[in-house]
């Protein structure tokens, strides 16, 4: 470390684990660039509401340079990282060079197509505001087109939505469409009865949620099923169309198909480690070092942890942001000369939402419940997560009108051209 | 008429014309089709403020649907109309045809760039939600840019902002950046000072907002210097590219141009009349309807009408709306077999916002005035307008944020990828 110059940190994305390492090191002596290829962070557990006309994108995306803007140390920086060469310690980005004292690579990871990349145009997936509002618009068009279609196969066709991957996002798209369809569009059409439209939750392995106790697993099937979502598990994709969706179990129609399965760690992974597994996560150390560079962490979803005490660390954001505390704690104690703490994950439950009115909490082995109460918590929490008050505010609010009137405020098509409907 | 089945009216357009014609029409004995190619009504006066990341699309823009949920005799279709017979009384759409007993042509008109529609790429107008958006984008990203730039006279072109035509929308966008710069901004970036941004309000004309009284147009003026915009008047602009702006009197390196100025009529006016004047705009009789056709009706912005005193009718928001109900008036006298009434433009005065507690409203030849008092009563005149009251709430909410923590509450940047910032 030169002494003549502050200790040089360079985070690379501004998720969950990027904003929580460079919060806490506020008060290091360091200077930090946080490097993101958008302008926002985006409050991601939220996102399927943006896709499904609930909540706008401002509602859960704040300017990285809102959040950061009295972290007097730290400096965001607007640009794509294309490499990071660990053995010169510098970052190479579109808007020029970062050498570091430090990296913590916190890029995440996104969904997968299990080498089917061309399924990507028919069968969008949820990770970013540009897609969220892809798939509102796709669906808000589906149901403006059956309005005008005359042939009933057609609008059937038109009606009948398929998600892909039961994990906590499909579940929650796969309900919100239901209610979507059920509620807030009802009275909206004359030609078509919305409520008969059809979602299907596709799903490979043998149940919803997988990572759930079964119990919830069990839960959140029926409340599924009360919403009107075909849940189809032991079931694999093999095509995807302009038309619809084939599977080991049958061909169905459907206009819109939502992906939301499988795991494609960020790229840059396999920029500082040749430890990758095979969702192309980066292996790294119980400390979350990178193997052979102990300067280099890589945390949340780009990376393959386990913790001190031999735990997986799961893909959730909570394991992001201690991961991220975790990597400014490490910084830390290596500047003061002292030993490096254990990461320890500390599990804090999941929870997904079904509908306006159902969810499923898992707190522990004593806190497990589904149902209205679950939901109750489920909107607590996500809201106390939020990053910024007036955030807070106006989800609550969106929120409150959309219980209270059943009516989703975010209902535009945007970014539509008329050839769209053409008939 | 055709006693066995409903007369049949078809408005083009949900604009403030077409919806008032729409919504004067539900008890009539009338089948509505109102077409529009976008899915929904647009409250325009407020557009410029999601432009500069003020108010989010969904906040001034309402699902067609859902405005006219209740009325039973209307049926909204999404489609763009390709052209209109007069003559056989078929409305052509992209998803069919549409045959009328009635039409009412409401499709307004956009801004007009004087025959170098070349330009439009360099310097966007504000009609669409996807229009504001754009400019946000570029708004925001110049100043990103600018916090990378490394060359002086590149980063002052970046924080350069020219906005050509001083007509309200051009005033309000102006002040509006301004206030961002000052304001909304200042604590974000390391590297620029954004108080140091210039924006300059070019004008043809002698004078900013040609259409209010002089006193007015002085009170504007100085209110929009006292922002720090740089006014200047009898001043055309000759050329547009990437790099700046040319006019009558000097050269101007800007990276930001926003056009605010032309008319230019939808085209269909020119499919239902032959009398057009220079800006495109159908010429109509004193009742509003086509010469020839009696049965077709142009309103608003997409018309040039002069009322039963001779006084020429206004391309604003209030005049489309009583241009609506009149035109409803006259089909309601058609089946009733009485006379149509008369239509008297009822001028109900215009305002202009300048920043965030600046304003001018002439309300009548007693009550003009400027300044804070002329501020608080553009904002309530505009939250009463708006057509929904979630919007209502929304909007004031979002404003008085605004107003206490001076933070823009839409700062996203969407639609955006890192070859904007490439070094």
């Amino acid at each position: 470390m030169n002494d003549s110059q502050p200790t040089r940190v360079v985070i690379v994305g501004a998720g969950f684990g990027g904003l929580a390492a460079a919060r806490a090191l506020a008060d290091a002596p360091v200077q930090i660039t946080i490097v993101d290829r958008q302008n926002h962070h985006l409050f991601q557990p939220l996102l399927y509401q943006v896709a499904t006309a609930a909540l706008n994108p401002s509602d859960i995306a704040q300017p990285i340079r809102h959040i950061l803007a009295k972290q007097a140390n730290c400096q965001p920086m607007l640009a794509e990282v294309t490499s990071i060469d660990t053995e010169s310690k510098v970052v190479e980005t579109t808007a020029g060079e970062l050498p570091f004292d430090y990296l913590v690579l916190a890029t995440g990871a996104t969904h997968a197509y299990f080498g089917n990349d061309h399924w990507a145009d028919h069968a969008p997936g949820l990770k970013s505001v540009e897609d969220a509002l892809d798939i509102r618009r796709r669906i808000l068009l589906a149901f403006e087109k059956a309005e005008l279609a005359t042939d009933a196969d057609e609008r059937t066709r038109l009606m009948t939505f398929v998600v892909v991957g039961a994990g906590p996002t499909g579940v929650e798209v796969a309900g919100a469409i239901r209610e979507i369809a059920t509620n807030t569009l009802r009275k909206d059409f004359r030609q078509i009865d919305t409520t008969t439209s059809r979602v299907q939750l596709i799903e490979a392995g043998p149940a919803v949620l997988a990572a759930f106790p079964e119990k919830l697993q069990q839960s959140a099937s029926e409340q599924l099923e009360s919403l009107g979502v075909e849940v189809r598990t032991n079931t694999m994709v093999t095509d995807i169309t302009a038309d619809g969706v084939t599977t080991s179990d049958g061909y169905v129609k459907a206009a819109t198909v939502i992906w939301a399965a499988g795991v494609a760690a960020s790229p840059l992974g396999a920029d500082v480690t040749d430890e990758t597994d095979r969702s192309g996560r980066a292996v790294v150390a119980p400390d979350l070092s990178v193997p052979g560079h102990p300067n280099v962490f890589a945390i949340g979803d780009v990376s393959a942890a386990t913790d001190a005490n031999g735990v997986d660390v799961p893909g959730v954001g909570a394991a992001a942001v201690q991961g991220g505390e975790h990597a400014a704690a490490s910084i830390i104690a290596d500047l003061a000369n002292t030993a490096r703490p254990s990461f320890v994950y500390n599990d804090k439950g999941s929870m997904a939402t079904i509908g306006r009115s159902k969810a499923v909490a898992d707190l522990g082995p004593r806190f497990r419940f589904g149902g209205f109460v679950a939901w109750v918590l489920w909107c607590a929490v996500h809201v106390w997560l939020l990053v910024d008050f007036r955030s807070k505010l106006r989800t609550i609010s969106s929120w409150a009108w959309q219980y209270v009137t059943g009516s989703r405020s975010a209902r535009l098509i945007t970014g539509y051209t008329a050839e769209d409907t053409t008939a």
